[in-house]
């Protein structure tokens, strides 16, 4: 059964958030003399995001959106760099939307016109509702509605967020198909009943190699342009 | 100070329920042979809106998303017009998708694209997520996010839907400006502490009449034509 929705893993899946956020950071660390790579920030900032959401799925901590979760990110980030001095609470505030400025990967945006033309389509990510907006806005993403961690208030790989982003639509889960660059998104996925495409996303991490497939998902495909030839021609 | 994002009634204000709720069950009550107007059929059904809601407000009976309510109002208003023996649940099954399909008032559109260069948008309706999508679609209004009844998990006019669709873009309650053609709405969110602007209906209940101005309103204008001219240009 082809599915009535499409909903998608947004951070290297959609968007490009290592490139996006090292060319973000790129003018702070410059204007500060530093000569630490962008990107060496971009990934130490990135390294924290599973363990500041862990805390949360576990229960130890309530909801906190990602933003703030982005922004106490920051600072471990730049203590783990020894950058710590160099940057005072309001230079840190001015990093953290970063993560509303990310490209987008050159087969999104008209692999979506085309999926747009049989399905709904909505990012089920771990950024909150302003996040994913303001994101959607910048990259020029016309996404039906936003769902994912705001909606279930918890993060994925939990059920729950897979679970309220498809009631959110009225539709069962196995109406709705979850497209992401990560096992781990889908593998969870594929247990709350929703079907799943993986797309390869070999440079997320800047190493040319896409994640392992653990898996026989739904659909495979190479990127956003097969996936509109599997599921609208 | 200019508001950063509108939110907007949408029964009444964006498009017109009226005529479209007619439009769609005139052909089940012409093949029934039916001589009551669709028109009737769409006041009688919008007359249980609201006290179908109030049970909710008052906390007698949780969280139920409109498109639930509509299917027990069909109920309801099909009594009240002598119909309930010409329409089984099948039949009022196909008739609640009537309100997912709802033509535009002639300015939305235009107006709305030339506000979407200024602000964000959403409607802040008591239609849930699903429905405003699915109406969306039908009526080519491209939003940025879907707030309401849903993100609070209550019904306007409370203050928490208000305020619940503020925080999901995380904007303080005075960045946000709500557009209604309706007085109870505009107060609730002013109390609330948003921005107000009054955007007169008379065809909503097809009287020729809109609804009375009780208050000096942040902006009163004639149509989103004249909202754009006063925050975009």
């Amino acid at each position: 059964m082809p599915p009535k929705a499409l909903i998608f893993d947004v951070f290297g899946t959609v968007v490009d958030w290592r490139s996006g956020v090292a060319a973000f950071v790129a003018p702070a660390l410059a204007a500060r003399g530093l000569e630490t790579p962008p990107e060496a920030l971009a990934d130490a900032w990135r390294a924290e995001y599973q363990p500041a959401m862990q805390r949360i799925r576990e229960g130890g901590r309530g909801y906190v959106p990602l933003d703030d979760l982005h922004r106490e990110n920051l600072d471990h980030a730049l203590a783990a760099l020894g950058l710590a001095e160099a940057f005072d609470a309001p230079a840190r505030d001015a990093l953290n939307p970063a993560w509303e400025a990310l490209p987008t990967w050159p087969d999104v945006l008209p692999g979506l016109a085309r999926l747009r033309e049989r399905v709904l389509l909505a990012p089920c990510s771990n950024g909150s509702t302003a996040l994913m907006v303001r994101l959607a806005r910048f990259a020029g993403l016309g996404w039906d509605c936003i769902l994912g961690a705001d909606v279930a208030r918890d993060y994925k790989p939990k059920a729950g967020v897979y679970l309220a982003s498809a009631a959110a639509l009225r539709l069962a889960p196995g109406e709705v198909m979850m497209v992401a660059a990560h096992d781990g998104d889908l593998t969870a996925a594929r247990a709350a009943g929703l079907q799943t495409a993986f797309v390869p996303r070999p440079d997320e991490y800047g190493t040319g190699q896409p994640e392992a497939i653990s898996q026989q998902w739904d659909l495979i495909v190479d990127d956003f342009g097969e996936l509109a030839d599997r599921l609208v021609d």
